[in-house]
């Protein structure tokens, strides 16, 4: 069983690193790039026998207190077979 | 439309951020742990109108030439509506 986080920046939130890969995709003649927003990816395997919903509140909880920064970042959690 | 790029250090390469990640759960009480990986996540949203194949195809010469290195990571990539 694994568990995949995704943390990405608010929407009000300045993502420099996005614009920076925008204006690179551009530059590079990448037409059709309406914006760019970069995040963190964080993929952790989880033992066998671990219970799935016992993670997934491990999970959550750790993900607000540190994985994330929540004022600047939003998180999303996926618990897959 | 969105095209979503997930770059992970390959399985043989040194992951100190997901190492730092795995035991620092361990060390706040969450047992079950068995592994982490850090990665990168990028959110490219594409203008309206854009063919999906054409970005698939873009983005992934993109993600191989200078969104990732070849040499110590792998991507994924899914385009989404």
């Amino acid at each position: 069983m694994k568990a995949k986080l995704v943390i990405t920046p608010k929407k009000a939130v300045l993502d420099p690193q996005g614009k920076t890969v925008a204006s690179a995709l551009e530059h590079l003649g990448y037409a059709g790039v309406a914006g760019v927003r970069m995040g963190k990816y964080i993929e952790i395997d989880l033992a066998p026998g671990t219970s799935a919903p016992e993670a997934e509140r491990a999970l959550n909880e750790a993900a607000r207190r540190f994985l994330s920064n929540p004022v600047i970042e939003d998180y999303r959690l996926e618990i897959v077979e």
